[in-house]
């Protein structure tokens, strides 16, 4: 697949697409980045997740400062082509925090 | 938590909120859909995952046309606030293309 295969498969290659990011061995969901069509094609090639910063606005190798660097298995694309699945190998954890994934704040059911 | 508490822990609660939708017994990854606060609310009280459809710009109860309806069970806020993991239990298929999953197209590794 070339790049401008790739790109042809995104709904809107100008858009960032959010990236759902998976422990492929835990099967746990660690967090939610994103992606623009030159970080995805640097995880394809290099098979080291990046992502784009929004915050920074800038490419962000993760675990290029934490250490915490994410092998990348599979990258899925949905049904319509506007949101990726990643499966990694994580090394150390995925949140900035020190929690394993960054979706630890459940919310109480049947709370409103 | 009343329904203002709750927004409070949204980073901004203008912005519809990326949700992850994660199968809670086969723990696959399902889909990514959209929630503004107001379905939200209602999945919290309902019990049934509702979203906010982006195409028919319109609350989407997950299933009322096509019988397939997932209940929910935990809803989890990320670290920063813009991002929520859900996890269900999924009456039928996820996609509407017939598959169990919308993420069905693995992209090849090694591809740029």
């Amino acid at each position: 697949m070339t790049n401008p295969e790739l790109i042809s498969l995104l709904k809107d290659p100008e858009l960032l697409i959010p990236a759902i990011v998976q422990d492929v061995n835990t099967r746990e969901v660690l967090m939610l980045a994103y992606m623009n069509t030159q970080s995805l094609a640097m995880t394809l090639s290099s098979g080291r997740a990046t992502y784009w910063s929004r915050s920074r606005n800038e490419l962000w190798v993760k675990g290029a400062t934490s250490g915490h660097f994410q092998q990348v298995h599979s990258i899925s694309l949905d049904c319509d082509g506007d949101a990726l699945l990643v499966t990694v190998t994580q090394t150390g954890v995925a949140c900035h925090t020190g929690e394993v994934t960054c979706f630890h704040k459940p919310l109480p059911m049947s709370a409103l």
